[in-house]
């Protein structure tokens, strides 16, 4: 190949191209603001140049027991602040952070830690007895690091090494280095799969890097935020929170378990400034008793997940909090898309624009495309808010593939798109709009329900807290709709006037048949497991 | 190699890996606020669609003259609309953006098309003349593209072509592509060299994203921003704010010519949020008539260049603007570092906050590194406030190189890092202050004079508007400080009360030794041309 002027002597060199990875941001963190307070939990303050400092000696530390680029260090913790500390110091020498749902069985854990070869695992002194189950299903024999934590009772040990006496076998002066290729993985987040076994999702530097400060354009999120941890740092890695926080040289005020007594009062107490959350947390903050939000205002919400429900948006409006409605899977680093806002939806009605508001909207900035295509042809749908296709991306910030797993990743990525495997229609203005999971479609009389339509029309009857929407086998329709419904505490309501309330509001066929009252069964992340439901109406 | 499991079968594709390009930005701008003004002219207004559409015509347009990859779009433009569309048009095509400056000579511009192989050039009216001549004593014969203005009284054309005709030229519905590689060049910035020929930075398609984003997360730039361009495109490609204001959705108030009273007008009448300046344009709009400032309040502006003095520092505060000081050379895109601020600043003086804040001070967060080394030993200095060194970049917001100038390039890449020619301390804190530029350094009985710290004396003195330092050759001493001094209007001073002054202020060996009244001289961009003082000083 023949070199043009423009490429000619004008290569990368160490000078002007290094690769694009999160170590950069606590680095400059600890370097701009060293006693700024970076993480809070309980009593406990460390400030960036310590969170810095201790990131390095875990990272020191790993190299002596021996672990190197492309070795998996594996985490079952909650959001306390030796997890915040694990999204620098493994990635500081190439290995990649397998962070591990704290609500699994210990089967599922003992299939992701043979599958993605852990060789290391911190423990929380709560999941004890959990991974000790899980230890002895499966094959890998990782380096046990307990992690002691004084604010709970349980003081069960599992290995012989403490967290912080592992800190302490690194080097202080451990420098780290940015990575040789920003598309190393960083990494590795199993997907709750409903079928089959759980896909490993795996992260590049490149793509954590550029989803942390997407996270702030995106949100406008100032300089030094208060975040507050109620989304686990487990699950899409906080959607790269740790990496927006350090970017950001913000605070992240740890939070082991959501309680709205809780998180009211370090709102309160730390001044909050954002935090995010699945639905169902947002919900609950909304029907805590009005006492304990004296005092909160002001504060910025992310959800992610199906549109909210109005009750939420109107409930969130109420108490001066700020929503934002995010959309993205985990193979897209979380959110990588949101139904970018315009001036003018101010002059609608608050349930005009929660149905605006409410869409998945449009690509993040740094995420390159996001739209709908017919999956056989790969052709767009008309922009015509009816025409239904398969929700796709393409962009930076969009996973590797799946560990080990070549045939998921190709079809994955078949055609050149990321294939989610939700489906929706484009409105009028481009706006991407959810229709339902493909699994989750109802197929009645030969007609498509979508299941979150129902949904979203049983979420505005008074008395309903959650609703669920699955597909009842039918000799005559093949299948029916059926609903589950959680109620609201102290409310009474029966089948036939749900029934009733969605016949004024849906097209008859698209109504339940039947309506089961009771919990539904929900994942650690507040995701309802429909294929529980499923199981229950066969 | 053996590739470990987290490179095996996780190649990159075309779902997960796209060129970081600012052509992505222009093109959703488009997509999602399609009726948002992009920019504004005197009475003319485009959308984000129609600029869009009209860069995409341009692209095309230069397709069907036979532009292609590699190949040299120039321009002699001021901030005109024309001037943002080329920031995108070119790119489009993989053709290569060399803004040149308005100001230079005929034989300085027909060094450059010929050394950048020019092979369109657009030509505002007001500069036929001067390109007419310029084209006379060049070799290259580009084509020429008039640009016709009709709020200025020229009317001469230069070639067959207007620019309005030429995208007519460009097919609608052209598609822009990414560039398939994102370290491909997209600008060519001219360096306005003292001495031998000017050397011509690239620019690639990386870093100018990167630095456009980097802006925003800099100066915490909300969506929306209106922009006023007193700085000029030409400069840096305008420090990559037309690629920024794209990428935030804001306005572009475009402005021939940077006039105090017109200024004042645009700002207030499209409620300007932000603007660039060299010190010299906040000077003006300080120093301007009060009543011209009637109802603009509130504006974010940014200052590059030398520490601004302080007297412009407490008159950007009177006037209720919003000053941040930023540091940078055209080699990283312009400003890539600043004095990110701490809170605790807030309690000091004003006076010895402007000393914090007008410090080169830390490098952007998407630049990886900022800091100050001895050239011979590439040691960092230690952090005394004392030592000189030089200061140095690496990091993503760094040019590819000099254009066809393989020795300029290894010189300035020597020991993989960016040698940018100042002269500099770090300071107790980590932050870098500047001392000089190497050649403006003056040397004094074997001491150094940092011109920079005897300028910042003299620009306290009442009566001082802009003052310039130089070496005068000295029998006795080798070199002594010579100051050369412009006068506020209406204010008078003598030799004798200015070195009287500075006495007061500095060691008696800094001070100047002679002092002369009368106009500086400057570039285009507002530096001052000690070249041609130390000329006069001879």
């Amino acid at each position: 190949m023949i070199l043009d002027k423009y490429e000619l002597n004008l290569e990368k060199n160490s000078a002007n191209y290094l690769a694009l990875s999160p170590i950069s941001f606590i680095r400059k963190a600890a370097a701009v603001y060293p006693n700024r307070i970076a993480t809070i939990y309980e009593e406990i303050r460390f400030t960036w140049k310590s969170v810095y400092t201790r990131s390095c000696r875990l990272a020191s530390a790993l190299q002596k027991v021996g672990i190197k680029k492309g070795d998996t260090v594996a985490a079952v913790l909650p959001n306390i602040p030796a997890m915040v500390e694990l999204h620098f110091g493994p990635a500081m020498i190439g290995a990649v952070l397998n962070t591990i749902n704290i609500r699994l069985d210990a089967e599922a854990i003992a299939f992701m830690l043979d599958h993605g070869e852990a060789k290391v695992l911190f423990v929380d002194q709560e999941f004890v007895p959990l991974i000790r189950k899980a230890l002895s299903l499966c094959k890998a024999k990782p380096i046990i690091i307990d992690v002691e934590d004084r604010h709970i009772s349980a003081n069960e040990f599992l290995g012989e090494l403490e967290y912080e006496d592992f800190l302490l076998s690194g080097e202080v002066d451990f420098t780290p280095s940015l990575p040789a290729d920003e598309w190393e993985a960083i990494s590795l987040n199993y997907t709750s799969g409903t079928t089959g076994n759980p896909k490993g999702v795996v992260y590049h530097h490149r793509g954590a890097a550029i989803n942390a400060v997407n996270n702030i354009l995106e949100w406008g999120m100032p300089r030094h935020p208060i975040y507050l941890w109620t989304l686990p740092m487990f699950h899409c890695n906080g959607w790269c929170f740790p990496w927006t926080v350090a970017s950001a040289v913000g605070t992240n005020v740890c939070l082991r378990k959501v309680d709205v007594v809780k998180v009211f009062e370090l709102m309160r107490k730390h001044k909050v400034t954002h935090y995010c959350g699945a639905p169902i947390v947002h919900a609950s903050l909304i029907n805590a008793p009005e006492e304990l939000k004296q005092g909160v205002r002001g504060v910025s919400a992310l959800v992610a997940g199906a549109a909210p429900p109005l009750t939420v948006i109107e409930g969130m409006d109420r108490m001066g909090f700020d929503l934002t409605h995010v959309y993205g899977l985990t193979e897209t680093y979380g959110p990588a898309a949101g139904a970018a806002k315009h001036p003018q939806w101010m002059a609608l009605s608050l349930e005009e624009r929660a149905m605006k508001n409410g869409r998945q909207g449009v690509p993040y900035l740094l995420q390159e495309e996001m739209t709908v295509l017919d999956p056989e042809t790969m052709k767009p749908v008309p922009w015509d808010g009816e025409t239904m296709g398969e929700i796709m991306f393409r962009g930076n910030i969009t996973m590797k593939g799946y560990l080990k797993n070549k045939q998921a990743t190709d079809e994955a990525f078949k055609g050149g798109w990321f294939h989610s495997g939700d489906l929706a229609v484009v409105e009028r203005d481009g706006y991407v709009k959810i229709k339902d999971r493909s699994k989750d479609i109802i197929i009645s009389g030969g007609e498509n329900i979508s299941s979150l339509e129902v949904e979203d029309v049983l979420h505005r009857h008074p008395a309903v807290m959650i609703a669920a929407v699955v597909a009842k086998p039918d000799e005559k329709w093949g299948e029916t709709p059926c609903a589950f419904i959680e109620l609201k505490e102290g409310q009474v309501t029966n089948e036939e006037e749900i029934i009733k309330f969605c016949k004024e509001k849906l097209a008859h066929y698209k109504c339940p048949k039947y309506v089961v009252f009771g919990t539904v069964p929900k994942t650690s992340t507040g995701k309802i497991q429909k294929f529980l439901l499923r199981k229950r109406v066969k």
